[in-house]
């Protein structure tokens, strides 16, 4: 089921897809979520909305977490926002594990634009259930 | 402005808008924002995405922090998930100050379903500009 | 053991008896933690080390999410400081559930001073074991 | 000033030194703080409570926010915690920047024991005071 996971994921969130988000690479150690930010991403300051950079986040966690397909949700996310996302600045969020925990694993997410300037700095925990990942079908 | 700060939002945050986010109370001490639940907000579990609650929080931390009139923009959140939100229910976000302070404000939400359970808390940190809230035309 | 679960605490965790933190309350729903700020509790600023507010605020927690006997031990915490604490300050942290999951419980803690001025505001998860807390003999 | 804020706060910062924390490196762009774990580190579970982690993590990131010599005070912390620390351990507390902002500096720590294990990972934010660091005299 391992190597299904990005399409499975691209398909079944909803949400992320809604928002543009499409997980681009997952393996056991790392995954990446792109969003190309459009006017529909901003908020009333006219950058990208927290939680549009939250979603895309989120979706390179789940990536990564899920990927051995073991069913993780997520318990806790702390997100430090560091610079604006403008209207068609490309944005890519890196997932790395903190602590690929068996039980409770914990993850880094970098995200940054098209010049690589950080974005928001995320960091997450995920609970791990004796369950296999629902095969999205 | 202040009386408009709920109108000017609720036009302005496009990505808050396009999620169904909506702000409904408004004052100096809290803000209300509120949400169904739509298949489009569901994720890989078929509950609703933690983007799509974040969104909700961040909504109602923007009316509350910008209620002043005075540009206030989010450093950081923290983020611990309760329990799952289902296709159909209504989500209330409300947020109120941990500290109204005149530079950095603290804020607390939390984001409940029509029966009055806790989906998930929400902490944020602002920055407060020297400048005036945008009026959104 | 739920009565004694102060007692055990205070005589068992070195680290907080040392830096003075006292549990003085605790039951089902809440739990309160005192500290007088002496010269020894101060930092390169002269105001209380944020460590020791952190401190006072995970004893009240322990406090709180071991009280009925099932061993439960902190996974991350997220701590917003408000104002600062000075010399000779008697300081309460009081410890309550965000929610009293079986698994992964969530609590908030705010601490005050002498004049009911907050502090500081934590957040914390915790992850219960399948074992009894040890009995501190 | 910045040659001497090594020695500066670990004469300063009582709470630390009491803790048993100690600067050993600090530069421009990362910060390094020690401590041994002894019996009076030890919780009720006899493994190192997490406010002497915290204090030690803390510590690093002084030292680093406030290497330029502008007076930098913590406002935010998040700290997850990885695997435990026992009695004799040796911990060192790395600091770096995740954004060195002049305004709202943000910095991220990890605390590994003496074989490299992860024991916790610390995120932080601080805010510059327009206004030098105390020279501790």
């Amino acid at each position: 089921m391992n190597k299904h996971i990005q399409e499975i994921l691209n398909k079944t969130d909803r949400f992320a897809a809604k928002a543009g988000c499409k997980i681009v690479e997952v393996d056991a150690v790392h995954a990446v979520a792109e969003m190309s930010v459009t006017a529909d991403h901003l908020n009333g300051g006219n950058v990208c909305q927290g939680g549009a950079l939250f979603t895309l986040a989120d979706v390179a966690i789940a990536a990564l977490v899920n990927f051995q397909g073991q069913l993780t949700f997520g318990i806790s996310n702390n997100i430090i926002f560091v610079s604006s996302a403008k209207e068609s600045d490309l944005l890519r969020a890196e997932a790395i594990f903190i602590a690929d925990h068996h039980k409770i694993p914990s993850v880094e997410v970098r995200v940054t634009n098209q010049e690589g300037r950080l974005i928001c700095h995320v960091t997450g925990m995920g609970y791990r259930k004796a369950v296999p990942l629902p095969c999205g079908k």
